[in-house]
């Protein structure tokens, strides 16, 4: 669940609430239990009904806010919140959601997970006729859009926008007026509504932060859905009907939190299903099943108790990481590098370790990790994967976007096992893997993103397509 | 393993090196690996031959050594550090260690692991003789001592000052010639030797550290000990005889690192066996076992392994916790608590749990623990302790020593199982315990302090046996 | 010349560079010597001729740039700066200048010293053509205008824009290509070019800061002028011919630094001539003269000088203000305001003092300043005020924009002398400080904008003409 | 007045308050008005008579209390406070005073304005008993001394403690009971008592402390004495009878705040007559006369006024002074130099220079500021300066302690004006100086310490004793 080890980041989790005392607070909370989804920035804004405040920042939420002020002074019943991961060179103020756009007559805040697959060729066009950016992200485009609609009702605007962009979107905005929720037509990304106690609305990308506020899950936000959340209450309408569900099975295999149901479905027990698969398909000659922290958790236990081996803790991560200092020798650099995960060696010594990790993106932990358990007096390690080889990139807001990233698409698995120094090594297959997710849709793949694994994207790539 | 929910606190980590170039790194890694030992304050003192030099903060590690040139500063191939973490009121930056002692003609530098007896008679004495204390701390009494004493060499002055104090110590000492370590009469604090490939010593309170920086065991240092490093190399000494091992039982239960090794034995494997005893002795009518992370994981699945039921991870830590708020309203305080803590639905939702916890201190989280699984749909939880009752407090090193502050103290088991809400409620024996740690050694108790549950203190308590 | 005392805040001030190594020090030694004309932000682009980069942050210049890193960053061989003040409610990092714009086909900067008078409406225009702004600030319309514009080059374009926009400004525009320098069409503000030892250009609002580089004035900016600075060497063009010089008066009188020189006129030797005048105009019964420390002293000089009494040091003023603290007790914040001034009771007590000030806007501590004082022991105060009274508001690019904030506009001369406890209160004539000042133009007032005493304003005033 | 330009520092300022409300933020504004005494350091010790506590750090006042808490945080109706300037390498925080001492029955806090002669010798003796130092400052050394004493009370205590040491000091001490107060046997440092519209008292190295916090003189403090200030009031005693006033010369010259008054005498006005006394001993052919800002500007009106030469701001100092970046080049260490001092070459261009300095020390800054002078235009620089040759250290209370760095020491008239590249260069003579101060007092030299200037020390020098 946790992303610390692996090189492998979700863009954004959002974060919206309508009508309830202490928004600030709230959204807080909310971006709090969702901060795994972006490590690098965060920002709220708030909206009293005359004006819509905004405080964001560079960093982890907490250093965000980092003195009480900043949260207090955001005011309101009604507010949105942003976490963010983007990728390096990008990662200045100006990007950090949500973002908020004051105009002479109003103002709108905007936070987005996702990436947009067209948002360069509509940038350019607008750009053509004077407009000016302020961010380098593409999250931008929408509002943009919007405020050169010609139609009369914002809400028509919203329409006529979302009509133009293509690729990966859950889009919360702000007005004065009301909190506006999109999803794009595949539902990429995972976005649920929750009720509060009070009656107020909440809306989140995993159902984590709405348990973290105390919330009902209400509704899972539909592919192709516009949702007008206000004092009125939540009106569900639809941008558009030509929809087909393809939700990233890489929520389910990494970046969801365990405790997060997606479509009804508990991320948890979809891994241990995955480790379970994993064990009945690749079965290895092992004394113990190790996980590799945390991620790897939930699929180790699944794998250890199908294949009946003791489900061991082999592995232990530090959980006092900070900033780490720039040691001025290799070795030292090393003995740094060991300060994230340790090995058990009680545990490990003499035996046949079956390590289990949830997935293989760029591969360069795998032959440290390995390594680690060897050093520690482990006579084998198996490693065992539990989503099938990750061979191409993400154009729907996960920082892989290009082949080269990926060992999967250049090393064969025999190549791999000798890279890492494992004992053996296999994959989950494709089958074993939208079985254990289990989504039972009618579209291709069970209604799952499986083009990480096979390539097959379900919808063109636009200002991408030469990348695949 | 870690010590963020339970409000239960070691008050020190301790780690030297002598002879290795970059003595600041190394002491900082080092320290890193100690971390969950303390975290309100943190030091290092080097030597460079010609002067000791010292940097220290509040604050974690990587908060007190926010800048590179506050490590850099600290030249040397010898170095003491230590975490802390001190009682409420005097968490002052004079309190932080190493303590450096600057005389005129000299310079001596401390780490203490432990906790005096005598300090406060001590101290008073030295007072009437005219004598300045510059902290607050029991630690810096030994140096006023030796200071004060007649006989010639530093080696027997610091013999004739080990003698007259009382009560729990493990004692770095850096000069600019010489590290010197010190264990207690009992041998209540771990505290191991080991070699780098260097052909340096480091010496650490838990073999964590020692795996952190690479190096090899040597020596478990032994009740009594007085041990000099020096470019000579190690000299073992002795500045008492009359010595009887009575580790903390705590260290195995709830302090000590899994992958550290305390006296040889593995502490993850110590706690598996602890839970599988606590199964024998206690089963209950659960469907599925689950451990309050991080500290019960390993006694949790020991448990599950003994008794034949699933492991589970039915509670999940949430990471990115920082300095939190203060929310405004009692509603968001609780709301914030959860914070810490998630039930996994997907996982305990018409489940009978059996929980599993390593200790009750305060008792303060148990019955929010509880509810929060039955919150999230457990029918039942069965909560099973994997130690004994503790009822007595510390005075050896442990940041208990009001009778008044433990739950068993005050309330029977029935009384506390109706506290907390849960359907049923067991401790592991004494005996249980001691055979999990499995100490063999020839000395009441197999070596082990066991006075929290018993009340039999190893030592007479001076100024606190008033206490008792 | 130092604004703590009075609340009367110059905008901001620029400073660039083209041609020479270490740009990035080169701009923030400019700017800290302009550090009086805006102590609310500051920042720094820099142009390495394949990027333009960015720092800036709230704070002064020091406060800003409180880490090497950040100027190191910034690299390159040209550069623009800017220190701004901004209006109360506004102070946000989005307004802190340099605006750097990022198009997907090229960069630009801008700094803006001045104020533009017709910018609401050019921004509602540009809005409903679905132009989004990202600063609330109106110096960004002018990047709009000329990237709306359909002429052929950036040339052309920038002429357009201007021609468009109304008021004062002394805007410096950089691209990967040149540094572009604009005045408007009444020299509102005062810009000078100068010339580095190794043949590099400098700019900056004052003649000071091309001391502080060690440039050699070689231009002074005129009305109108529109001047390309590149690789070619400096291109001087006009944008408008319909110019008319009329320079801020209160850059004499109070805002520039006594060590510039403004149009070939030493400030501080006007300032002198000022403190003459008004001593022949209104002699005073005194036996001392005393100016306000520091922006005053100047004019007190001139005073005693010309009216042959000593000059003292009666006021000083405690260098080291730092953040105030909020004081629990009114007694308290009393107190903690003489913590800027005090008087020397040595010099005053038993002595009729002429006090000297520059100018009274608000007239808020003339009062404090008088009693002080008195309660130091001085018989008589007699202020004389070195400039006409200050009755209009100014819409340039100083920060008094309402006629209501302004004391001289709402009470007689008599009704101040009152408010003030002073004995007797004189202004300086207008004809008195034109001639001091002693701008040998031909236009009115000498080439002054003199609208701040007589509310004749140089141009019409568009969306601020309801103001007048 | 103001310590920037030149390095000659004063090592302390103290102030304490008995018996008023916010006795904490009284004293932060009376070191406010001290801070120009010691600008390394500060803190304050407040006593709510059940308790002192203690908050200082290394910095100017408003750095050390950066957030609001740290000052209220300091409870009581009694203080005292302290801000500091130390030699290099002994700036670490254990050194910045107030010193309070824990003791098991007691505290006392203590603040030093001084330096003691005999220090290294008592402090050997001490720590031949065992005792330890926490700072390695000298002032220490009285409190071992108290409680060393076997004398009854601790008034006795004091009184035989204070007859051991030697030198210069102005001492505070705190306790629960009171404030005491203690001034050596020469009075090197001045001291004065005030009283508050409440009742209460405060203590302050200079009187503009006491005006700073409105309260009103009623005692210079005598050499000699030693005051205890309770809630029964003051009472006036002595520690010795054996005085000789000897107050240093260089806080007229240089220390003290202009509007200070010292033993009655106001210190503006004496350096007024200082200037005016060099104007008749040493007259010089010029057009102009200009001070060193901010220090030499009384002395440099005195010299105007009694040579009939007009007064001129010929240099100016930049008050936006911060925290430097290290240049990377030579070139521009040189500019960022400039930034400090700027000449004004409107004043100066073309005119014979009459350059005030109030005393040469190190000599460092005067050829740089002759320089500035020239390259701004002076045709010629005569150097005048306002107090004798200074060619001895100081060992009561000033960091000059070594005759090798005192220009004066090694360099004759002639080849001073040669290094600094001035048309002429002379000194008050020794006779001028004590004529221009006025002290009427029946001691060698009118009761001034004039051993800077001639080597007659008052005292004997113990531990300096070879340095002379």
């Amino acid at each position: 669940m946790f992303n610390e080890v692996k090189s492998l980041n979700e863009e954004c989790g959002v974060f919206g609430v309508w009508g309830a005392e202490n928004a600030n607070y709230l959204t807080y909370l909310g971006l709090h239990s969702l901060q795994h989804r972006g490590q690098e920035g965060a920002g709220i804004v708030t909206n009293d009904r005359k004006k819509l405040r905004i405080y964001r920042n560079l960093g982890l939420l907490t250093q965000v806010f980092s003195k009480p002020e900043y949260l207090n002074g955001l005011t309101g019943d009604s507010a949105i919140g942003h976490v963010r991961y983007s990728t390096a060179g990008e990662n200045k103020i100006e990007n950090v959601q949500p973002l908020l756009f004051d105009f002479t007559d109003s103002q709108i805040a905007l936070a987005h997970n996702g990436n947009l697959t067209n948002a360069t060729t509509l940038k350019k066009e607008l750009e053509d006729q004077g407009h000016i950016f302020k961010s380098s992200s593409d999250s931008e485009v929408l509002v943009h859009l919007i405020r050169q609609s010609k139609v009369r009702s914002l809400h028509e605007k919203i329409i006529e926008s979302l009509n133009k962009i293509q690729g990966g979107f859950a889009y919360l905005l702000l007005t004065k007026d009301a909190l506006i929720v999109a999803l794009d037509s595949h539902g990429f990304r995972p976005l649920s509504i929750g009720k509060l106690d009070n009656g107020g609305y909440v809306v989140a990308s995993e159902t984590c932060a709405l348990d973290a506020v105390g919330a009902t899950l209400v509704r899972n936000v539909q592919p192709g859905e516009l949702i007008t959340i206000s004092d009125k209450g939540m009106e569900i309408d639809h941008w558009t009907t030509k929809t087909k569900l393809a939700i990233c099975s890489m929520e389910f295999i990494y970046f969801a939190r365990p405790d997060s149901d997606i479509l009804g479905i508990n991320v948890h027990s979809a891994r241990k299903r995955m480790g379970a698969n994993l064990a009945k398909e690749s079965p290895a000659p092992g004394d113990i099943v190790v996980g590799v922290p945390n991620s790897s958790l939930s699929a180790a236990s699944g794998y250890a108790e199908a294949s009946g081996l003791p489900y061991e803790m082999g592995l232990i991560k530090n959980q006092y990481m900070g900033r780490e200092f720039i040691q001025p020798t290799k070795e030292l650099r090393e003995k740094s590098v060991r300060q994230k995960l340790a090995a058990v060696k009680g545990v490990v010594r003499g035996k046949r370790v079956i390590l289990v990790d949830d997935s293989i993106v760029r591969g360069t932990t795998c032959a440290y990790i390995v390594q680690l358990l060897k050093d520690a007096g482990a006579t084998e390690v198996h490693l065992r994967i539990a989503s099938p080889r990750f061979m191409h990139p993400c154009f729907y807001g996960i920082d892989i976007q290009e082949k080269s990233e990926l060992i999967a698409a250049h090393k064969s698995i025999e190549e791999m096992n000798q890279m890492f120094g494992s004992d053996s090594l296999k994959f989950l297959s494709e089958d074993g893997l939208i079985d254990a997710i289990g989504l039972d849709a009618d579209a291709p793949y069970s209604g799952l993103d499986m083009s990480y694994f096979n390539g097959d994207y379900p919808t063109y790539l636009y200002d991408y397509e030469s990348k695949k």
